[in-house]
Order: structure tokens, then sequence, then C-alpha cells
């Protein structure tokens, strides 16, 4: 199998490296933004040729990962019409990025099957790939109607050759699920960052924070420019989770003045997250 | 030395133990309120011995640590008030400790030198204490104007053999830097584990979430009762750090209408955080 990694970053460099470690594919051609992630892409044996462009690097490939920032997905699936290769993504949303779809791929639509790989990392670029990175980690598919079986099949043993556990759910659930434990996170570390960042004092606080602040705000060294495009893609979910939470923060807050009631949400919430690492791991 | 540990869990048990392995001293009493755990503490040899209450572990005591939710300062230090020890503490806030302090040692004040060691965890009990935990981790003293000098360089000395790096502000500041580095955050992780845990979706929602939830949550499963004291004692900064962070998330809200500047936003803090992580390191 030949393959075309549209990006080539922490997820496309990864998904090349254990697909090519699970000897599932032949060829992997690599197309990105900067010439210089790409050589590095190459020197590391992540992709064996470059491409100028989607288009071209579709030409001669079975399967095209698209792995950019959401925002570039229009274009992208605009260069990928004519090509006659299955296609799939890493999005971290996935309406928006459907939506794309149909409008430049229009009836060639079935041979996109979309996915998310629950498994990002504050790294990010070729350097930072690993064939492991997709171990026992989540991918979701949001097949669509238009999709054969046979195609989501495939694209689900793609995913399960990178070690993934591979499940399905619409877009529009997926994308409410990752606005609550993912995107509303990442907004959250962001803002504490900033506002920290931004004080008269600002080099004492961080002189004071410790390991609880430091994997507390860990996300807010995310990718910036991917991070701008998940939140405006959705948009609307991620309003509802911030209502929501500063609701949530309001009642905490009156609990200031109720310890026995303040101690009993901290419990609850500890047991929480207690049993759902027990579950997880 | 012989030293008398108040409350011997994480903090208490990795201050007896570094202590010890410094041959700093030679006999350590541990008081607390739960049985089981001060006889875990003396299999694990981090105490001596165990005696019935602060009062007597005091009475042959050279130094006291306090290491107890910091609700119960107040009746420890009454327990305290006839020892001729030096005392010091592990409180997370400082304004109250002193306050309950002087409220009870009266013109014994002197021989209590505030303390406070940023080496939480979210485990708890002397099960978790390690005589690592305190190296190259910060302890802020708060000295009051009534200590000895010899007195605050004896604790500081005693902090340095536990392998910390030791240094001293006002109380109103400790509790003011701490707000926003350490309560805030802590109160935020509990939120936001708890909202998700409540909702009817709660096994799905958390079954999608990934490394960066995990991360961001981690201080979520720390111990209901001392961070109940917490938020309670040092109230007012915590308000003032809840209604700033609110005021900041809907900022970054309203900039989803605006992804350059949410880009410029999400890049300013991880920048900040980078170069936090690389002076820090």
């Amino acid at each position: 199998m030949r393959l075309a990694v549209i990006g080539v970053g922490l997820i496309g460099g990864s998904f090349a490296l254990a697909l090519k470690q699970a000897k599932q594919v032949a060829h992997v051609v690599g197309v990105g933004r900067s010439r210089q992630n790409l050589e590095a892409a190459r020197s590391r044996g992540i992709v064996d040729s470059i491409a100028t462009d989607a288009a071209a690097a579709a030409q001669e490939a079975d399967l095209v990962l698209i792995s950019a920032p959401v925002a570039q997905f229009g274009a992208i699936f605009a260069a990928l019409k004519a090509s006659k290769a299955l296609i799939t993504d890493a999005g971290s949303t996935k309406r928006d990025v459907i939506a794309a779809a149909r409008g430049a791929l229009g009836k060639n639509i079935a041979r996109f099957v979309p996915a998310h790989p629950i498994a990002g990392a504050e790294r990010s670029g070729a350097a930072a790939a690993s064939a492991e990175l997709f171990q026992n980690r989540r991918v979701v598919l949001t097949p669509l109607p238009e999709n054969a079986q046979d195609d989501v099949r495939k694209v689900q043993d793609i995913w399960k050759a990178c070690g993934a556990r591979v499940s399905r759910m619409p877009a529009d659930e997926h994308d409410a699920v990752l606005a609550a434990v993912s995107h509303l996170p990442h907004l959250l570390a962001f803002a504490l960052v900033h506002d920290i960042a931004r004080r008269d004092n600002a080099g004492e606080l961080f002189s004071f924070a410790a390991g609880g602040f430091r994997d507390f705000t860990r996300i807010a060294s995310s990718h910036p420019e991917m991070w701008r495009d998940i939140c405006v893609a959705n948009r609307d979910r991620l309003l509802e989770e911030i209502s929501r939470y500063s609701k949530k923060l309001g009642e905490v807050k009156a609990l200031l003045d109720n310890p026995a009631a303040l101690e009993k949400l901290f419990a609850e919430a500890r047991d929480a997250r207690d049993r759902w690492l027990k579950s997880s791991s």
C-alpha cells in the first residue's frame, strides 16, 4: 500500500511510522507547509518522498491521511477531488471536516472515512513522531451514510494496525464529547497561564508554581494554530461547555461558605476520577 | 534532636524520613487521628513511637512539625501551649495558621516559625511518604516579628537538610501567590471533574478522556479535607482569583469570534509556559 500524508506532524508522522513498523505500507509520500519539517521527516525515515502539493501526493496513493490543522481541510479536499484514493483524517473536530469534505468532494464523498485519533500531545512536528503514539489510544470513526462498509473496515483495520482501539459514533456526538473532555480543558489551561503571564508579578507567581500547576497546564503548551482551528470549528459546542463550566464555578465559589458541602464535592470529584483511572488502566 | 510530627501523612512522614536520612533526628514521635496510619508509619520506620496527643508528643521534643489539615491547627496549638519546643508547620495557608497560633500560644508565639513546603501530591497518608519528597522543592518561611533570628535559621536549616530550597516572604503575600498558582487550579480541576461526573453520559465522557484530561485533573485526586480547609482558610484571596479567572474566561470566550486574537493568546500562553519550564528546570 502507498500512503500519502498531508501534514507530517506529530500525528501524521506517527501514523506513517506505526504503519511502516506494522509492515502495512510500502511507500509514504509527505506534503506540508514547512520544507524543514518535511526534510526532518525524510531523514527520520517517516516519509520516503516529498510531494509539492496534496494533489500530486495523492496521485499514486492508495490511502491519504489528512493531518493538518482543520481550517486547511477545505483546500486540501479540493486538491484531492480527482484522486481515486481512500481518504481518512486525524481532525479533532468532525462536523466541520465532514462539511468541508462534502463541499469539495461532491459525489466523491464516499471515499472519505472521517476519523479522530485521540492521541494528542503538547509536542508537535515530525521530530516528535513515534511509532508507538497510538498504542492503546482511542480512535473514533464517524462514518458517513455514503461510505462503503468495506472502506470503513479498511480504515478501521489501518488504525488497529497502529495499535489503536477503534470505535464509531455520529459526528455530532463526537464533537459534543470532545468539547467537554478535551477542548474545554485546553481552553481553561491556556486561559490560566495567559492570565498569570500578564500580571505584574508573573515572575514571582511562576517561581512558586509547582508540580500541580505544571500538570494542570501541560496542555497549554499545545500547538496554538491547531487549537485555534479546533476551538473555532467546534465553537457552538465549546460555548455551551464554557457556559456550563462558568455556572459550575459559580456554584463552587458559593460553597466556600459551606465547608461540608465543599468537602463533599471535592470527595465526589476525587472518587469519580479515581474510578475512571482504575477503569481505564 | 527529637522530633514530634503532628499528622504523619505524606508531608509529615516525608519530613521525618528526610531528616532521618540526613541524620538530623535521633527520635521521631508521631501523633494522628488514624491509628492505622500511625502503625503504618511505625512499621515503615517513619516514627519511632506513637503518642496519644500533641501535648504528650511535644513534651520531650526539640522540634514539632504540625502537618495536619489547617482547620485543626487551633486545637493543636492549644495543646502545644506548655511545650518548650521550637514549632514549625507545613500548612498551605499562612495567615490563618498564624492567627490560630497567636490565639493559642499567646506570648509564646515566638517559638512558632511558620513554613509551607510546596511539595504536595495527590497521594496522601504515611504510605506515600518519601525521604526524597522535598528534594529541590521550594519551602516558604513566613517568619513573625517575634521570632528570634536563630530560630528562623534553625527551621531554615532543617528544611535545607530535607533538600529543599528555602525562601521567605510575608504571610499575606504567600497566601496571594498560592491562591493564584495552587489553590485556584485545584478548585478548577475539582470543578471540572465534578461537573463531568454528574452528567447522564459521564461514563461515555470519561471513556473518551485522554492524557490531557488526566494531567489537567491530576490535582482533583487531592485530599478533600485538606483542600476544603485550604479553600476556606484562604477564602478572600481565592474569591479574588475565581472572579479574575471568570472574567478571563469571558474574554477567551469572546475570542472564539476572533481566530487571530485567539491564536495569539494561545501562543503567548504556550511561550510563557515554555519559558517557565526552561527557567525552572
